[in-house]
């Protein structure tokens, strides 16, 4: 069997065009998924199989992608952890009972995620059978999920997680690997499920200095995946460009850009590693003319091997469909 | 007579320690500050000399700093240029008649500093009169003004901002010359009213894509920077990073660096210009020993000649004033 457009570019061959998906491309900019969330709260659609898989495939049957990426959530592990997740309406989620000591991360269980994440395992299984187009897992970085424990939610300066990790280092550190392990094996068993790639989300990575990204969160999602086997592993950070020199060193297969990072100087850094991405997530809202020179531009940088196109962050729930439309055409439209 | 310390590295001279200032020093986490605060709200704080000089005094009597930054906002002169400019309490600044089409940008007056900037000129004349440290001068980077006065306000994805650029890119590059000329004539007078060196602040310049840096904000911090003789010129970006490669094309004297920037690559890929920067301003809520740990190896990287001792980033309101005692401390006792 002729592997997909998708595996073909994530495994680094030369292809025609790139594949092209959207980070949440399932989302509230969509009528449809609007219309299904109205059913059901937030966490309610992530642990509903049927109505998880239905979100999933709204996108890819509407503008034809190349991916469907489940449609789940980074923080369910942590719940499953036993640090208990609330989504409040409008207000994103919480932990009322935040990680912040030692003993804190002690108490912390480990995940079993056949046991403790059966929906969403389902769901992909599910997605496996019924999509036109392959199936991506995916999973939060371990300090990125550190971040939202410690904090107890989201935070503009996440200062109780630094200073947890300045002040004590170790556990800090236990903290870490607890989590990586968790989501390396919840990884492995989405792609038993049936995604062909998983995606690593480090999105508060590039809070960090440096010296502290390489100290802490880069060694978590190294470790993390590590324990992942069978299938193009993706590592994405929304600040790529600070650790872009080491970013070699998570041993992701596949790495991630965000939109600031230049594509050319990206590959010149990274060598022949596939990346993915990188547009502008707001370029979603200029003219369609103007969204495919832009769309092109970065085809162009990226050359015709390993190249993944998506954009450098998830889609806004603002974003106007007829942006979305635009770089899908733009992407099938290239050489042609 | 003899050059100021941060004279001196400034213009990238060899020194036995570096200098060292905050940016945002004088702020919520002092409590001489919000004492001062209490009598006024913060425009009128900002537009009362002799106010602006007690609370730009105040951090560098208590810390022993090397350098008083004058304090006033990045937005007073948007005001004059005819956008009214209000700060609800709590909320953050709001422009209650935004500038979304070339007729608005068309509309806006040109700026005289001497004749509308008449407080902030005033109080640097005074601060530079009474402080016992030189006097630094600053202003918002055009497209940082562009932002709020296309947004009319803060924003977290700057969506009016970003399709009024896409769709109309030579009104808003109109928009940009306009103020880079504007800001441009007010450093220029603040250096005449006393500012030893100015900084000109381009906060937002790191949501654009490396493209868009490089084709709009950067040609605007270039023009701003082009006006002003006499003193060194500090530019400094949020997300240095994705941009280290191109920024000394803004010509400024001094790069700030944000504390993502890996301070040793930072040199290597910027050559022989000053730097200023770079500690996270959330690393000032670790211990002491961490504290000076991590200055001690940021004067390391950097090196003797050509640093200045800053974070990369403003002080946030929560710091505590031990960690500002830790970091000047670090510094001070550098080599001693």
């Amino acid at each position: 069997m002729e592997r997909s457009r998708i595996e073909r570019a994530l495994r680094g061959e030369e292809i025609d065009r790139p594949p092209i998906w959207f980070m949440r491309q399932a989302g509230r900019y969509l009528p449809e998924y609007r219309a299904v969330r109205e059913k059901t709260t937030f966490l309610g659609l992530c642990r509903d199989p049927e109505l998880a898989v239905e979100v999933t495939l709204q996108p890819v049957r509407r503008f034809g992608l190349d991916a469907a990426i489940i449609f789940s959530d980074i923080l369910l592990p942590l719940d499953a952890m036993g640090r208990e997740l609330r989504f409040l309406a409008g207000e994103g989620p919480s932990f009322p009972d935040p990680v912040r000591t030692a003993a804190d991360v002690r108490s912390l269980k480990g995940l079993d995620p056949h046991r403790d994440l059966k929906e969403p395992l389902e769901a992909i299984r599910l997605a496996a059978a019924r999509s036109p187009v392959p199936v991506l897992g995916f999973a939060g970085a371990p300090f990125t999920l550190a971040c939202y424990l410690v904090e107890g939610g989201g935070s503009q300066d996440w200062i109780a997680t630094k200073r947890f990790m300045t002040t004590e280092p170790a556990a800090f550190r236990d903290l870490l690997d607890r989590l990586a392990d968790a989501v390396g094996a919840y990884l492995q068993a989405q792609i038993e499920a049936g995604a062909v790639a998983v995606q690593l989300f480090d999105t508060w990575a590039g809070t960090l200095s440096f010296d502290d990204y390489r100290s802490f969160a880069l060694p978590a999602a190294r470790r993390a995946l590590s324990h992942v086997r069978g299938a193009p592993r993706i590592y994405f950070t929304k600040d790529a460009s600070p650790f872009l020199h080491v970013l070699r060193e998570t041993g992701a297969d596949v790495i991630g850009l965000d939109w600031r990072t230049d594509m050319a100087h990206a590959r010149t850094v990274l060598g022949d590693v596939p990346v993915q991405g990188n547009l502008d997530p707001i370029a979603l809202f200029a003219p369609p003319d103007e969204i495919r020179r832009r769309v092109h531009a970065i085809i162009r940088a990226a050359g015709p091997r390993g190249h993944v196109m998506n954009l450098g962050h998830g889609i806004v729930p603002e974003t106007p469909i007829e942006g979305v439309v635009a770089m899908v055409d733009a992407v099938k439209s290239w050489g042609v």
